[in-house]
C-alpha cells in the first residue's frame, strides 16, 4: 500500500508547523510555496527600516525541513485546484495529486480597491517590498540633502504610514528613530523640523486589537517621538508624490501601506463562498466544508474563538492551527483516529513602538513600557529559526541599542536606477 | 580666505583612503559616489554564493565618514568634468567646483566588445550584481528540482565561470562547494553527478598574477573539489542558456563573468589619451600631465612600480595612494610644501579557493593551505569597516565552518518573478 499523501500550500508560520508535525512519519509530505524561503513577518519592518538584512529574517524552507525525509519541497505558484481529480495545479501546467491537501497560503494587503496604490506605497509582505520601503526612505534623504528647494526637501523629508495597526505603528515608530538619527549625525544641510512622519488611521483610534490602556500609551509615545496622528482620516488618493487625507493633498518622499488585510485568492479555488476579508469558513476541526480532505487555516482560514468570534490574522493562530492539523492528521491517516476540534491558546499580543517601549496584551494582564519591550525582544530572538539567526539578530540589536547605528542602510544600485524616474 | 576646496569622485578604497587622510582639516573635501555605500569588494563572491548578506560587506559612505566635519557626502552621477571651469558636471544637471580634483572612479568589467553579454553573465562588482548572481544559482536548482527532462536538469545543474583570476577562482570554488553541500542535503531529486563547475580561462594557466606554484596548487585543489578547468580556451559567444568556449557549445544553468577589468570612463571625460585598459597615465605624484590640479588614483589611474611596470588594479594599490594623496593635498595646501613621488609597498597577494584553502604571495615568501587560508579570514575580517561588521562576519564564517551552512539562500521574489521568463 502507498503511503497517503499531504500536500501543504505555503510555508509560512502555518505550512510550517503543520509539515513538522508530519515529519518523519509514515506520510509522504509535499510542501510547495512560490518563494524558497520562508519569512519571519514580525520583524520585517527592521528590514524596511535598515536595522537587519533580509537573510536575519528567512531561512530556505528546504533548509528548514531538511532533517524529515518524508517532506518534499517544491518552488512553484499554485494557479487552481481540481476538487475532482484531487490535484493542485501549478502556474507552469504542472499536477500534484493529493490525498489531503492543507490550505495555508495567508494574506496580502488589501488595498480596498485601488490595486494601482501598490506601487506608490508598498506593504510589508515579502522581502522585495520592505528592500523597496527602505530604499525609497533612504534615495529622499540623499535626495533632500542635494535639493536646493525649500518645498522639496520638507516633501521629501516626509514619510506617511497608512494604517494604525501594529505594522503601521511599528514603521512609524522606525521611520521617526531612523530619520531622526540620520539627520543628527549624517546629512549636513536636513534639519530636523523639515522631517515629519504622519501615521493615518480610518478609525476613532489606533491599535484597534489592543485594549485603550495599552493604545493610549503607544500613541503617546508615539506623538512623543514626533509622529503625527491623524485619526478618522481615511485615505482617498495615492500618487507618485503625494496622497489626499480626508480631503486633503499632502506632499510626501515615501508612503508606506499596513492598511488591513485580506486571505489570499484560495476561496475562489475551491469556489466556496469566501467570509470576512476573503477567508474561508473552515469546521471547527479545520476541514472546509463540502471539499472533502481538504484544510484550510491561519489567515486563509475563518476560524471561532471560544467567544464566537473570528480568530484574528496572527502567527501564532496560524501556528497552533499548524501544529495540530499535523497531528490530526497524523493520527486520522495512521491510526484511524478522529481528532477533536481546534482550540486557541492565547499566547499575549505584542507590538513594538520604539526604543526601550512595547506593549503586550496578556488578556487580564497588560504591560507597557521598558519591561514589554524587553520582553518583545527575548520572545522575538527566541522564535528566530535558528541558533545562528538568534545570535546575528541580537548582536545586531545589542549594536543598534548602544550606538543607534543601524547596519543595513543599503541603496541596490539597481533600485536607484529604478526610483531615478520617480520624482 | 575661503578653505581651499577638494572634490572627489568616487568612494572606494581610494577615495575613502585619500577623503579620511584630509579629515578634520582646513581643507573643505566633496565625496561624490553614485552608491549611497562603499562596498568591501573581496567578499562580495560571499554575497553571491548566499554566504554573506550585502550588508555584511557594505557600509553607509555617509556613517564612515560622519566623523569628519569638513566633508560633505553628495550621492549623485558624475557625467563630465568642465577642465577650463574647474567643475565637475553632475548627470542631473547639477555643477560641483573644485580647487583640486581627485579622480577614484575605480574599474568594470570588460567584455571585450561585447557588452551584451552583460545580462546573461554578470560580474561581480555591485551589490546589485552579486544577488542576481545568488538568485540565478539558487533558482536553477530550484528549477532542476522539478525538472523531469535529464538533459534540462544538467543544463541548470551546470555553472560557467570565466576568467582565471583570483575573482573566477574565488566563485568556482564558492559554487562548487554550495552546490555539493545543498545536493547532498536539500535536494531529493538531484544527483551529484549531475552538478557540473566550469572554470574557463583564455590564458594558459590560472591566477596568471601569482606564481607558478601557488597557482598549481589552486588548480589541484579546484580540480580535487570537482572544477573542471578549460585552459586556452577563449569565449565566442554567450546566450541566455549556453556559452560557446573554444568552437563548443554548452548548455548552462548560470554564466558569471569575471574575465579582466578596464577603467572608468575618466579618461574620456578629461579628454586625455587613455593607457591600458583605459587607465589614465598619471605621474608619480598622481597629477594627471597637462591637466593641473587633477588627479587619478586606484583602477582608474595608470602608475609605474619599482620596476617599471605597472601596479596592478588591487584594492591595496588604491588604498595606498588613496592616504598617500591625502597627505600630499594636505601638505601642499596648508603648507604649501611640495611631496615626494607615490611609492608602493606590495602587502602580499592573496586569493581563497576553498574551505581550508588559500594562496598568499609575500614576494619571497609564498604561503598556501590551511594557514594560509587562516591568515586570509583574519586579514579580511580586519579589513572590514567596523566592528560590528567583523563580530558579524565571523560568526557566519564560524558557523558555516562548523555546519557548511550558508546563511543568506534567499530568492527575491521580484528576481524569481523577472527570471521566470529566463529559459
Amino acid at each position: 500500500m502507498t503511503k497517503p499523501h499531504v500536500v501543504i500550500i505555503g510555508a509560512g508560520f502555518g505550512g510550517l508547523a503543520c509539515a513538522k508535525a508530519l515529519g518523519n512519519s509514515d506520510v509522504r509530505v509535499t510542501v510547495i510555496d512560490r518563494r524558497n524561503h520562508n519569512l519571519f513577518q514580525p520583524l520585517l519592518y527592521q528590514v524596511a527600516t535598515a536595522a537587519l538584512s533580509p537573510a536575519d529574517v528567512s531561512e530556505p524552507i528546504r533548509r528548514t525541513l531538511a532533517r524529515y525525509d518524508n517532506i518534499r519541497v517544491l518552488m512553484g505558484e499554485v494557479s487552481g485546484i481540481d476538487v475532482e481529480a484531487k490535484q493542485a495545479l501549478l502556474a507552469d501546467g504542472a499536477r500534484i495529486s493529493y490525498d489531503r491537501l492543507v490550505i495555508a497560503t495567508g494574506s496580502e494587503y488589501n488595498y480596498f480597491g485601488h490595486p494601482d496604490w501598490h506601487k506608490h506605497a508598498p506593504g510589508l509582505k515579502s522581502v522585495h517590498e520592505a528592500r523597496q520601503i527602505r530604499h525609497r526612505l533612504l534615495l529622499a534623504f540623499e535626495r533632500a540633502e542635494r535639493s536646493t528647494d525649500e518645498s522639496e526637501k520638507r516633501r521629501l523629508l516626509t514619510s506617511v504610514v497608512v494604517g494604525g495597526g501594529p505594522t503601521g505603528v511599528e514603521m512609524a515608530g522606525a521611520i521617526s528613530e531612523l530619520g531622526t538619527f540620520m539627520i543628527a549625525n549624517d546629512f549636513d544641510s536636513l534639519a530636523h523640523d523639515q522631517f515629519r512622519v504622519l501615521l493615518v488611521e480610518a478609525g476613532p483610534r489606533i491599535l484597534a486589537g489592543f485594549p485603550e490602556d495599552l493604545a493610549d500609551y503607544a500613541a503617546n509615545y508615539l506623538t512623543r517621538i514626533g509622529v503625527e496622528i491623524r485619526l478618522e482620516s481615511a485615505v482617498e488618493e495615492i500618487e507618485a508624490t503625494r496622497i489626499r487625507i480626508a480631503g486633503e493633498w499632502l506632499p510626501a518622499g515615501s508612503i508606506v501601506w499596513g492598511a488591513g488585510v485580506k486571505a489570499s485568492p484560495a476561496a475562489h479555488w475551491l469556489g466556496v463562498e469566501p467570509g470576512a476579508a476573503g477567508r474561508i469558513p473552515v469546521k471547527a476541526d479545520l476541514t472546509v466544508p463540502g471539499r472533502p480532505g481538504i484544510y484550510a487555516l491561519g489567515d486563509t482560514a475563518l476560524t471561532l474563538g471560544a467567544d464566537e468570534k473570528p480568530l484574528p490574522a496572527l502567527a501564532q493562530v496560524a501556528k497552533q492551527q499548524g501544529t495540530y492539523l499535523g497531528k490530526a492528521l497524523r493520527a486520522e491517516l495512521l491510526s484511524g483516529r478522529t481528532p477533536g476540534p481546534f482550540a486557541f491558546h492565547n499566547r499575549g499580543n505584542t507590538a513594538v513602538i520604539g526604543r526601550n517601549a512595547a506593549i503586550f496584551d496578556f488578556g487580564r494582564w497588560h504591560l507597557k513600557g521598558r519591561l514589554a519591550w524587553f520582553l518583545w525582544a527575548i520572545v522575538h530572538v527566541w522564535l528566530l529559526v535558528n541558533f545562528e539567526k538568534r545570535l546575528l539578530v541580537s548582536i545586531q540589536w545589542v549594536w543598534r541599542y548602544a550606538t543607534r547605528q543601524r547596519g543595513a542602510r543599503l541603496i541596490d544600485e539597481d533600485a536607484a536606477d529604478q526610483l531615478r524616474s520617480v520624482p
